[in-house]
This record gives structure tokens, C-alpha cells and sequence, in this order.
């Protein structure tokens, strides 16, 4: 009864402190709002969820929490696949997706400020317009915000040449975790007044504070790419492949690998006549401008003949090219229907990939799981997608046995265990295993630093607090 | 009596600890330790001198120190300016000068494992061994260690390009501020498991933490550059070409200013023979492969004749263009000749380049100071250098007050009052003005989490203890 009489009084105060329409309580409302796509992550129940419109919105729905004990868990577009945006029992979700402004775009500086409920896409394609591009493109980039994508660091499929959402954030506003809105980072190309705290908030999944405005560093427009595809009898000889083209000195823009599950599923779904011939496809793609382009298209080309390509060719069709990308975008809900599937995120050094995608097949037969390989093989980021029937309770065990083991194969590489997608609830104990004690004692000591009262996505990434009955 | 007991103590302890030679007391020695090359920065009286050459070593000694009390000021060249390296009264000063162990240099993964005393070129000469290249290049770079770098997050000329030292840190090993050996970071391409606490390290000048190994990424070799040089009559005209190669959309490899205060200094040391008939030389360098290339010569070129130069042109003499960018590395010793030097460090938008170049000029004609200017112009990070004849106490008051002023105006024109040096002593006040008391606050917290004995390097950067009686 107690709980109840707090969350009336919150909900009365935040209806009285923010515009019509901001607060919603329905239930109906409220649970779709309560988890992100992470499969089997559990997730709990919202007292409310706040739409807010403004920085001020936002700290006022901070401070209105903190001073009543409750629970905020920020979201943008929810399409996280870690639990990190999963509400928890008697919490109030943040949504930030109506937060849409692109405020500037500095054509000069090369940058551009927005606010945290823009979808990628659509930045990408206001930075088009003057001439800009901003890189970081995660699968989810039709959908995914930039806010969501600061929170979790998120890579794409172009951070093997150019980077993750960490090297283009310069600056950020945010609301701190005991309700201050404050400025962090610069608007200069270099800075290193004090900590980098800007870094710090990259990443760190909502437990540190709640994005409000993000300045973001931009580059030219680039040259057109160069693709590059190669078709495989087997995983490991395209892993051989990745290693070569590493070896051999090429930055591709970008090296993805999609298996022949992952290519049936997408011609199931969109009937694009994918060739599905092939065990796996790696496609390549280079931007260096005029013949070095060429030159690196061509090197590419020959390191996947080298290492067993049954097929590896310079695709001079765009529209194909296209095609290949679109299905490796695609690849993840496409599989999607074919029932629940669970996404790794592991990253190995470059040369381990071969070994990893060797044992990632073999832990697929212990356990008589499905696994699906997507992959930016070009960094090592491998994204092995565990599908089980649904309702299969047997099948769901041995894919989640499949999964710690996979996380255990990397860690025993020298790898992560997770690349791009952040630790949210999925990842709490490979990150415990990763790390050790003593540095999950200083997470756990930025975490106390600056969220002395543990309200701020509470359970998620370094801290154990139960999320709720859920699932 | 009671701190000389302290002393004794500890000394007869790390002697005890540590093999024979690492603990240095005589005063003569420790006193080459007790400052960096920050001119007029307060320093105190270590007691000892502890050079470790194992990362053991260095936690044995943070231990020792943390259990009587004593504090722990970390260095590595002592190239330092912006005294972040300088004792404090009753300190130990630990030097990692003596760890020079270049562990691993890994092609096909592009990482390097290295220990802090590493210097910045000699892990540049190595890398290049390989087909490598290590990016960020202070001017101090023949004389600088990577611990240091990354302690300050060093920039230098190829940063307009390919940004600085944190962009290069994949992971660290570090003793902490309770004397645990802890690891942080990755040696994949990507990883979002936990907090940045590798980036938090970076720039954290020795107040977070003793870095005792340090893994970077790598770049493959580039090729080989184009130069451009351009004189003009004003320094503000030359601010103009800067922002006009930035409107163009061209991204230089370098691009640096450097005035005639500097030309003749090092023609007066080395006689170069430099052109002393130009108030300002600016220098662009771009690395493009292949005919891109050639084209962003030209258009830098064109730049420079449009925003005003009176002589521009592609340099086709390779002797020639090292003479000069090594006049602009010179720069600094050479005008040191002429009497202590006061170095400014801000960083400004590109576009308000030529304005705080036109402010920096008014505050020398009104502070009565000679004012030399060279500059990473390409991205705003112009370094002021305030001359003044030794031993003359009026001119040393002025030369404090154009500092400050100088300072101001960069904040005024949404700049930072540190792009490179660090916060170290001398822009404490700065960093305070530049970031307000919520994000002074934040930062605090931070130092408190991860040191909270305040034991490391205290009064830099965040705290206000005072280093002793100094200069």
C-alpha cells in the first residue's frame, strides 16, 4: 500500500510539473514500454511512462524520482538488444523519443548538435544534405537513436575502418543522478580540460545520467565504395579470409559475413533471390578514393581466393551490391521469424576469428542449437544468433547453455563479451568474468560516484538489483 | 620532527622492498625531478626518487606510500607544460622514465603493447619496422613517453587528421589509488564491457592511477605526404586560410602556423636559413592516396592564395618542407633561448580562428608582451607563447596577465582553456571557469571514487592542495 501511495503522489507531481500528455499511465501503454528486444531478458513493470520534450521535462522527471525513491530507466527507441532499457518493477521508463530536434549542423566545424530521440538515419541523411556524414551505423539505424546509441556505445557496420559512437560524441548535456542538468565535453576539435567525462557517459547504458542533447563530431562526405564479395563452403575458410585481408594491410570501410541461415531467412521473408549456394558470404567494401580504391577492392578480392573462396568477385553492379548489404541489415529480422532468437555480441582479436567461428559450429552441435551467423568480421565483432522454436522450453535451455558457452570461447581468446550492444542484463555475468573483482569494484565505484542514490537504470550493467518478476 | 620519521620510514621500507638503485634521496638528484617544463608553475620538495622498472615495483611503491601517507606524483620525461608532473613538498616523485620495454608490436591485429617509458618516437621508429604507424606526435615526441602521453592525452600535428592519444589507448594496466594491479580496456577492435574507465585514465594526469602498461592501436603505414606552404602578411589572414581549408572539405594531415617571433628564433639557433620576410608561415600537409592527394594540395594551395597569402605553393623539394615543419618542432626550444617561456594551449572552433588570433594580438600590444604564435591551427589549438626577458619581475606580471586574458577570450569564443597540455597547475582556474561548479563536482567525484585517499598527484588538475613553497 505504501509503494502505491508513493507512486499516486509521483504521478500526481510529475502530471502538475510537465505539459498534458507527457505522463501516461495507462497499462496498456505502459507495456509497451517495458523491454527492449533482448530475448529472455527479464523485465518488470512501469509505474509510468514520461514522453518528455525537453531538457527541463527530463530533469524535472529526474528530480520529481529522486525525491520520491523511484526507479528511472531512460529509453529511446528500444530496439537494444542487452535488457539495458528493460523497466523495473515500480520504475518510471524516460522515453526520450520525442526529443526529435536536429538543432544545428556546422558545416564548418563539422559537427552537428541533436537531441537524443533523433533516429540515425535521419541525421545521416540531414548531414547528407550539406555535404557530412555521420559514420556509426548499426543495423538498427532506420530505427535506433542517436541517444540509444551514445547510451550504448553502438558500432556498425563502418567502425571496422571508422570507428564506434564513442569517437564522434564531443559533447554532451545530460541530467545528472542527483538531478542537475549539466554541460559535459566541447564544441573543438581537441579538449582535455578535466575528465573525460563525455567518455565516460558513452556507454554507460543509463546508470550514469540521462542524455538531453548530444554534440556530435561529423566527416566529409566520403568517396564511393568498392564491393567486394566472396562465397564460401565453409565458415572457417571466410574466417581465414578476414585474417588475410587484415594481414595484407587493407582498411576495408567495411567486411561483413552472412551465413547461408541468415541469407535463406531473408529470401523467405523478401524474396531477393539471394544466391543461397553458398555456406557463407563475406562481402567487402573499401572507400579509399580514386585507384587506391581499386587497388584495395582488388587485394580483398585475392585474399578471399587465397583462402578457399569458391566464388570472389568485384561486384560492378551497385544494385547488387546493394542487395548483399540490405540482406545483411536484414538478417536479424528475418530470423526473427522464424521464432526467438537471442543475439551474442562477442568480439575476438581479428586473427582468432577463424578459431571462434570453429568452435562457435562446435557448440552448436553440442547443444542442438540453431546458430545463425551475422558478423563484423572485419573488427571480430561476431553476432551469432541462437533460434529456437517458440514455446520450447528444452530448446531454450540449450540455447542459453550455447550462449555462456560462446562467452566463455571468447573470454578464452582474448576476446568480449560484447563488441556493440552493451551489457544490460544479458551480459552482467560475462562482464563480471571478463573484468574480474577488483575492476568491477571500480565500476561499481563510478557507479556510486555518480549515482549516490542507485535510482538510474538500477540492476543493469554493474549492479545486481532484481529487475522484477517479468517473464 | 614526526614527517621526518614518516620519511625515514618509508624510504628504509621501498629500499627494502625495491631492488638496489630504484630509491633515490640525494637532494641533488631528486631535485632534476621535482618540476616539468611548465615555466612558472609552483613545485614542492620530494623526498625520494623511486625509478621503478616493473609494474610490481610500482605497486609496491604505491602501497608503501599510501600506508604511511605520503603522497605519489608519477612522471615520465617531465616534458610536462602545464606542471602536472611537479612535486609537492614531502612527496615521492615516481619515475617510469626507466620502463622502456616495447613488449609487442602486433601487424596483423595493429596494437603494440608498451611500457610508460617508452618514447613517443622510438615507438614510432619501431613500428614502422613493421609497416606501422603510431599517429599522435607531440612536438616533444623525440623526448616524450607514451606514459606521459597518455597521461596528458597528448595531441601533436597529425591529430587534425587522425585525433590523439586517447583515440590510440585500447587498454591499460594501472596501479589504483588503493594499490591494486588492475587491467582495463581490450585488445579487440571494439568492446562496450563496463564503464570507459581505459579513456577515464587518459588525460586523468597521474590523479587516477599509475599507468604501468599501455596497449595501442596502430595504423598501417601512410603515403607519403604533399606540402603546402603559404606566407602571408597577417596572422589573421592566415587564420582565414585555416578556415577556409576547413570550408573547402578537405581534411589536412597537418596543418600549422607558425610566425615570424618563431622563423627567426630557430634561424637564430640553427641556422636554417628560413624566409624571415613573412609575418606568418602556414604549412599543410595532406596524405590522401594517390591523385586525392595532389588534388587536396591544390586545393589547400588555392585556399591560402584566396584567404590573402602573398606566396603560395606546393612544395616540390622534400628537403625543403622537413626544414620547415622541423622549424615549427624547434619552435619552442629555440624561443626558450630568448628567456623564460609561458605556454598557452587553447583550442577554439575553426571558424573562430582568425578572430582569436586578431584578440591575441590586441592583448600583446596591451599587456606590453611578446607574443610568438605557433599553432596546430587546422583544428583550432593555438599555442600562444609568452616571452619574457629573465629575471624581470614587472614583465613576468604582464606576461601572467595576458595568459589570463588569453584565456578568457578562448572561453568567450567557445573555446577550452586546454587542448593538449593538460590541466596540470597552471589552468586549474581555467578548467573551473571553462566547466562550472556542477561539472567541477562531478570530476571531484570521480577523483574521489578512484583515489580516495587523495594520495595521487594531489592539487592538479581537480584538488587545490598547495604544492609547497616552490619557485
Amino acid at each position: 500500500m505504501r509503494d502505491e501511495a508513493i507512486t499516486l503522489e509521483l504521478t500526481e507531481r510529475l502530471s502538475r510539473e510537465l505539459p498534458t500528455g507527457r505522463v501516461l499511465t495507462d497499462r496498456g501503454v505502459t507495456e509497451g514500454y517495458a523491454h527492449d528486444e533482448a530475448e529472455w531478458a527479464p523485465y518488470g513493470k512501469p509505474v509510468a511512462v514520461v514522453r518528455a520534450r525537453t531538457a527541463e521535462e527530463v530533469r524535472r522527471t529526474v528530480r520529481a524520482c529522486l525525491s520520491h525513491g523511484v526507479p528511472i530507466v531512460t529509453r529511446g527507441a528500444g530496439t537494444g538488444l542487452s535488457g539495458g532499457a528493460n523497466a523495473v518493477d515500480g520504475c518510471v521508463v524516460l522515453s526520450t523519443e520525442a526529443m526529435t530536434a536536429i538543432k544545428e549542423i556546422d558545416p564548418l566545424e563539422r559537427l552537428a548538435v541533436v537531441e537524443p530521440g533523433v533516429v540515425n538515419e535521419d541525421l545521416r541523411t540531414a548531414c547528407a544534405e550539406h555535404g557530412l556524414w555521420y559514420p556509426p551505423d548499426p543495423a538498427s539505424a532506420r530505427w535506433s537513436t542517436i541517444g540509444g546509441n551514445v547510451a550504448t556505445n553502438a558500432g556498425g557496420l563502418c567502425c571496422v575502418k571508422y570507428g564506434v559512437t564513442r569517437d564522434y560524441v564531443l559533447g554532451l548535456e545530460f541530467v545528472t543522478g542527483t538531478g542537475e542538468l549539466v554541460r559535459v565535453g566541447r564544441r573543438t576539435a581537441k579538449g582535455v580540460a578535466g575528465y573525460d567525462l563525455t567518455g565516460l557517459m558513452v556507454g554507460s547504458e543509463g546508470t550514469l545520467g540521462v542524455i538531453t542533447e548530444v554534440t556530435l563530431r561529423l566527416r566529409p562526405r566520403r568517396p564511393p565504395e568498392h564491393t567486394v564479395a566472396g562465397y564460401f563452403a565453409s565458415i572457417v575458410d571466410a574466417g581465414r579470409a578476414v585474417a588475410a585481408v587484415a594481414a595484407a594491410g587493407v582498411t576495408p570501410s567495411a567486411l561483413e559475413l552472412v551465413d547461408r541461415h541468415c541469407l535463406a531467412a531473408v529470401d523467405a521473408w523478401k524474396h531477393m533471390g539471394l544466391s543461397t549456394e553458398a555456406e557463407v558470404v563475406l562481402l567487402g567494401r573499401t572507400d579509399a578514393p580514386g585507384p587506391a580504391g581499386d587497388e584495395e577492392a582488388d587485394v580483398m578480392r585475392d585474399c578471399f581466393a587465397e583462402a578457399g573462396a569458391t566464388y570472389a568477385v568485384r561486384s560492378t553492379d551497385q544494385q547488387e551490391a546493394d542487395a548483399l548489404f540490405e540482406a545483411r541489415r536484414l538478417a536479424y529480422p528475418a530470423l526473427e521469424r522464424l521464432g526467438p532468437v537471442l543475439t551474442e555480441d562477442i568480439c575476438v582479436p581479428k586473427g582468432a576469428v577463424p578459431e571462434m567461428l570453429a568452435r562457435i559450429h562446435a557448440i552448436a552441435d553440442r547443444h542442438d542449437t540453431l546458430i545463425a551467423n551475422i558478423a563484423h568480421a572485419g573488427d571480430g565483432n561476431l553476432h551469432p544468433l541462437l533460434i529456437t522454436p517458440a514455446d520450447d522450453e528444452d530448446a531454450r535451455r540449450r540455447a542459453q547453455a550455447a550462449f555462456h558457452d560462446i562467452i566463455a570461447q571468447a573470454l578464452d581468446l582474448g576476446g568480449t563479451v560484447t563488441g556493440e550492444h552493451g551489457v544490460g542484463l544479458l551480459k552482467r555475468d560475462g562482464l563480471r568474468d571478463e573484468v574480474g573483482p577488483e575492476v568491477m569494484a571500480l565500476n561499481r565505484a563510478i557507479k556510486d560516484a555518480l549515482d549516490p542514490r542507485h535510482l538510474l537504470n538500477p540492476g543493469k550493467v554493474v549492479s545486481y538489483a532484481e529487475p522484477g518478476p517479468g517473464q
